[in-house]
């Protein structure tokens, strides 16, 4: 169903003010002069910013906690702690796929996210719990949000016999990217789980996405991996590497060679910005051409309580871990949480221009920069030209 | 003015539910058998959490461009860069520290602040146009928080002849702390900086609070010339290093020593928890016996767009700086917010038990760690037993 809407005095990218006329769900026609159609609904934009819809081009919104009592974390510092903890307590906690994907969804809609790339776990404990929740969820959201699953061997691909099976199902039910995790940390066989995940991606034809939180040099090892098999497969635009921590290291003579290669096979970034890892320098990435996006990871789970789906303090999270400071820099920070996110998840007709799907968001705010620091919880949020939030408050609500 | 209070079912620290009774500005008794005096005004507390009063304990309330137009920074990437830019456009920007003091004063009172120190800038361009402004505001703000003022010499005290006579001038207006900041990178002449700091500190027998940015080996050099001032004047228990980036350094063997000197001298720490730059690792301070700090720094200033004056917020970015995970790790984050800087304040009777002033605040939340992570908008703020912040509505207005 596509919609109508006119948005009366709007500052695209806190430009001038204007008009908006989005017809059959796209921007038609942008004008001061644009008069409104008489037989379509009007809406005043006060003047706040008009911007393109965020892009939560990393998640995991089958891990969510919200609205779920408190979870009080006592958990190990080990990653695989978190990992063993996690797939151990989720029927315990209550964690369905579908309930917590719908809660998570509803609320970075009503922040102003559009579209939302999710890892979704897969292993021998529960098969295609995490899928099947999440492919529910997806279909009665769709009107708010569109959402796309990488299947993801969270527990390991080859460590826990069955796993590679079940991400042969996910990818069969209508998974839409290949997921995978630190090739020799947790499934410590590089060879073998590169091989397994780059297979799923010649069998279905898709992309791959591949968490590689390794560090320094063993990172970089990792990542050689990848590119080999990017470059042999001809794989070029079609590789997501995921927190890239080892990205972050100071030794130059490390970085510099990784940075050139990932340019060349258009390998694309994920960063969270995170404060405690060593990060992916962003300007340095952008500068040699790189795609790059953020996510929120994930959001109030078993892993830590941090969260709430607002992409715009995902870009001030960014903008911090990166030392940016500037309105030039800031915006960096704004374009990873928006075009850098739509490019990664080859979004057609994304951003705000004629032609452009209407997936908006409009707040309050005197620069780009502003938005990002102001954070003002007044917000409307348009999806395919239809006001799908405002407020803080959806049309959807979640179980 | 003293004022009488009574609280019912709170939940102190997020423990069980509770009555508190406030008589004369202080926690007089405490317990759920406890009635309603009929003579003291009633609040129900509505189980939320009771937590005592948020102290930022480092920030400059004369740098904030809070209700002035958008800031558009376009500054230059080095310290020094920053500091000539902001003292050279102070004027030209309309930065009225009266003014500015008690937007930002009011800005963080009503997020729950109750104790704020205050970074002044001191120097040949604008006198004491800071201090008396600041001082001017304090005494208007008197009953919604307590402002303490370090007298501060940004833009250097040596480099620029005639800063140190006006740091005396300050000192006898009545700040209560003397400043200093990079005794190697900005005045470039480290033994001239800390004996004329130190020098005034004992002129005057105030406290000293100095900031240092300075990396790695040169941070721990400059370290190791207050430490040698601190012991020889006998003024263990009187400094604060404020930032501290070299305790960040990953060489243990630089670190270790400091750590060990710093606890023995009983020096404190602030650290703001940069997510660009090495951080002082809070669990090792704390385990060392150290008090440490948080503050904002600079809130909407010309160094950056940032900030917000929420202290809880501070919390998060302190957590998540020294990947806080666990109930209890958050917790270090939540005392370093509190606590933390109450003892390097040197408050009387800080906190929530028997005969403390009662400066509280009440905020919905199922445990400490939701506190930070959530930060509802619905906070109650209590300053010596008066409600003066409701739900984001403080009882003063700021010019």
């Amino acid at each position: 169903m596509s919609h109508n809407l006119f948005l009366r005095n709007v500052r695209p990218m806190a430009g001038p003010a204007t008009n908006v006329l989005i017809e059959n769900s796209r921007i038609a026609a942008m004008g001061l002069d644009l008069a409104a159609p008489a037989d379509i609904p009007s809406e005043d934009g006060k003047g706040h910013l008009l911007l393109p819809g965020l892009v939560e081009a990393h998640t995991h919104l089958d891990k969510s906690l919200l609205g779920l009592p408190w979870y009080k974390n006592e958990v190990g510092p080990k990653l695989l702690d978190k990992i063993d903890n996690e797939r151990l307590n989720k029927r315990r906690l209550n964690m369905d796929p579908y309930t917590q994907s719908f809660r998570q969804t509803v609320q970075s809609s009503r922040l102003g996210t559009t579209h939302i790339r999710s890892h979704v776990d897969v292993d021998t404990d529960h098969g295609m719990w995490g899928v099947e929740g999440i492919m529910k969820m997806r279909a009665e959201c769709h009107e708010i949000i569109d959402v796309e699953i990488v299947a993801f061997p969270q527990s390991g691909l080859l460590r826990r016999p069955g796993t590679l099976e079940l991400m042969h199902e996910a990818m069969k039910l209508g998974s839409e990217v290949v997921g995978g995790l630190d090739p020799c940390a947790i499934d410590r066989d590089p060879k073998g789980h590169l091989d397994a995940v780059f297979g799923l991606c010649q069998t279905y034809g898709k992309a791959l996405d591949i968490h590689l939180h390794e560090p320094g040099e063993m990172g970089a090892f990792s990542f050689d991996l990848i590119m080999e098999r990017t470059r042999a497969l001809g794989m070029q635009g079609k590789v997501t590497v995921s927190h890239a921590f080892c990205l972050g290291w100071p030794d130059r003579d490390l970085v510099d060679p990784l940075i050139e290669q990932i340019a060349e096979l258009d390998i694309a970034i994920m960063t969270t910005g995170p404060a405690s890892r060593p990060a992916p320098p962003i300007r340095r990435l952008i500068a040699a051409g790189i795609r790059v996006c953020s996510g929120s990871d994930g959001i109030r789970d078993t892993w830590g309580p941090y969260g709430n789906g607002d992409m715009l303090e995902r870009a001030m999270f960014v903008a911090l871990r990166n030392n940016c400071r500037r309105d030039d820099e800031m915006r960096l920070a704004f374009d990873v949480v928006t075009s850098g996110g739509a490019k990664v998840m080859e979004l057609p007709d994304y951003g705000i221009g004629i032609g452009c799907q209407a997936d908006l968001l409009l707040v309050p705010g005197e620069a780009v920069a502003d938005a990002i620091v102001s954070r003002s919880p007044f917000r409307r949020v348009i999806k395919r030209g239809k006001i799908v939030a405002r407020d803080g408050a959806s049309i959807a609500s979640a179980p």
